[in-house]
């Protein structure tokens, strides 16, 4: 098996999946019981959050846990009232559930994306008003990988509120970044970034499914969507999903451990592929490599069918995505896709490869060699 | 150890956790992927869904996939518009996350139970008005185990509907059941409860945290609360948690088995620990053998106070619990034992007992035993 979708799932890490085992048996006390094992088990829980928060600059405390990326991006989203008339700008390469979000809220536009994906500053600038109460950008795009200037987006956030200060204006203005793509990759730091809000997912760096977090700055008050028990500072009620925290909090450390060296790794993996696909006849590399993740690599094969070339790789135990593959509406053109610009042929021809832990030099050089046979083959089907 | 909290937490079962193991490692494929490795997870995750369903009388597209109890019912509460003048009624003991759900909606009473926390027909008749749109009542109540008059109530909420329809009235009348304790221990068939939304939770009956289900009858149209991807048909959007989910229909696969062999092993557990505890000198019985949850016998020692019974039974390694264990706000005095009108002094010395797979018969007479000493050892302290 040649697996290079890691982008849409990664298997559980060994070390990670050894961490939550005792959780599940030994360990399975509820947190919130009074009895010593459990006050110990609510310790590691806590611990394991800290963790987490660690590897992004932060303190367990400021993590709100959820069931993973969908639900965080929904949370930080609930900071606007639905059908009010608080203005939401989101990127033009976002994932389904800020698109929708950003739909629910009522009031939103798309800030304008180059050729690469990358978010136009000065479209985001003049797009900013007085009402705008929510920014929602990735960190990178899962389309394309393109790492989005965060940073920058949020100095221009940071002179706004400052006017709105000065102003005596009292609409509040909050930053979202959803770093689901990324994590694992480039270092994430919420103060260097500059963000309010920053969406986590485990099961995109050999963390389990089912398990995600919110970051959630100091001057942000944060309504809870989920009530009840009142966990998570009230912010998410439910027991805590103990076993999934300890797993994430390992793996998000193990990434955090190698990622210089993981990071070197694929970019020399990603350098090799490119070259070896660069002879292709049809090829065009989406998406620019300097701002990419060094994990991604998108392309379009022009006048072929991205359908058909994945099923044709699957039967070669090759696995690749067309578009976002955690989406399960099918059928429909990818918004990113259709934001850099790409024509219908391009965009027909797309897929996305991206490589991770699983893959190796050699699963490379072989993956180039079955592309090239299949991509052969196509183009004299269609020549005939 | 002597657990006896079986309501606030149970471990996975063994069978489970062989069974989610490979969803981790070699099926870790996103379900929403197009190549045959995805599609094959798609097909055992949509299998397990029927699985569970099966188990409830449902089919798996009648399920929505959550990530517990406290989710489940705050999508069922998400049909009522919050601040609408929507009526809501819910019992006495109900667990916090309908009690916030119902004040969150804004129109809200409670339906009157008994001494034994049974919920009273009269009352619920009188309180269903042309405005009421949504009820809320557990199967089981957590604090006591009391098994409600579902089916009965489901009657009159039919017989208020068929006025409705014959007066033109179009209010919409919807009956959730939150099924979290019960699941395992007694038949659950939706039809025969009459429920249109019923909560399921897998923590409860050996199956893994951070997964549940809301059951969605044919006739309700449900608004989802996290909004994304698209999944369980737009219901509840993130990737599926399959190992998770696996894991849930093993477990509840594996109840359904037992059932009755398990029923008749707790009653019998139950009856002699009753019987070995009847002589303490302050004890009451709280609720009513026959209409209680076979796993449950919660009680009160007047006069003591249950923290510090709880804190005695720790040093033993005998784990109980005092109110329900998954409420993070402390120092509330139980809504449920006021309800059933309680006093202080009986509120202050109850203990809530469940037992359950990991209960024997030598472990509930060593049990008594302990308490006998620590009973007397309290009660000596407070006489001098």
């Amino acid at each position: 098996m040649i697996y290079l979708d890691h982008a849409a799932a990664t298997p559980l890490s060994e070390k990670a999946q050894k961490a939550m085992a005792p959780y599940f048996s030994e360990l399975f006390f509820n947190p919130s019981a009074a009895y010593l094992p459990a006050v110990d088990v609510r310790h590691h829980y806590e611990a394991a959050k800290d963790e987490i928060a660690h590897v992004i600059g932060a303190k367990g405390a400021d993590l709100v846990m959820t069931s993973g990326a969908t639900e965080s991006i929904n949370l930080a989203f609930s900071l606007i009232k639905t059908d009010s008339d608080a203005e939401v700008l989101i990127s033009a390469v976002e994932h389904a559930a800020v698109i929708k979000n950003a739909k629910r809220a009522g009031n939103y536009q798309l800030i304008k994306v180059d050729a690469n994906g990358r978010v136009d500053l000065d479209d985001f600038a003049a797009k900013l008003s007085p009402k705008t109460q929510f920014v929602s950008v990735c960190l990178a795009c899962s389309e394309l990988g393109t790492i989005q200037p965060i940073s920058d987006l949020a100095h221009i956030i940071q002179a706004e509120r400052e006017r709105r200060a000065f102003a005596g204006e009292k609409v509040p203005l909050y930053f979202h970044c959803d770093a689901s793509q990324g994590l694992g990759l480039m270092e994430v730091k919420v103060a260097r970034l500059g963000v309010d809000l920053l969406t986590l997912n485990a099961a995109k760096i050999y963390g389990p499914k089912g398990i995600g977090a919110l970051y959630v700055g100091h001057n942000v008050r944060l309504q809870p969507l989920v009530v009840g028990g009142g966990q998570e500072m009230g912010l998410r009620s439910g027991t805590e999903n103990v076993p999934a925290t300890i797993a994430f909090a390992t793996a998000i450390a193990e990434a955090e451990k190698h990622l210089y060296s993981e990071r070197k790794r694929l970019a020399e993996l990603k350098n090799d592929l490119r070259k070896r696909l660069a002879d292709l006849p049809n090829i065009i590399f989406l998406g620019k490599d300097k701002i990419q993740l060094p994990n991604y690599l998108p392309i379009s094969l022009l006048g072929l069918d991205a359908e058909r070339l994945i099923f044709a790789l699957e039967d070669r135990q090759v696995y690749v995505s067309t578009g976002a593959a955690c989406s399960a509406s099918k059928g429909v053109k990818s918004s990113t896709l259709l934001a850099i610009g790409l024509n219908d042929k391009e965009i027909a021809g797309s897929l996305r490869i991206t490589m991770g832990k699983l893959t190796t030099a050699e699963q490379i050089a072989e993956f180039s060699k079955i592309l090239h046979e299949i991509v052969e083959n196509e183009l004299h089907r269609l020549a005939r």
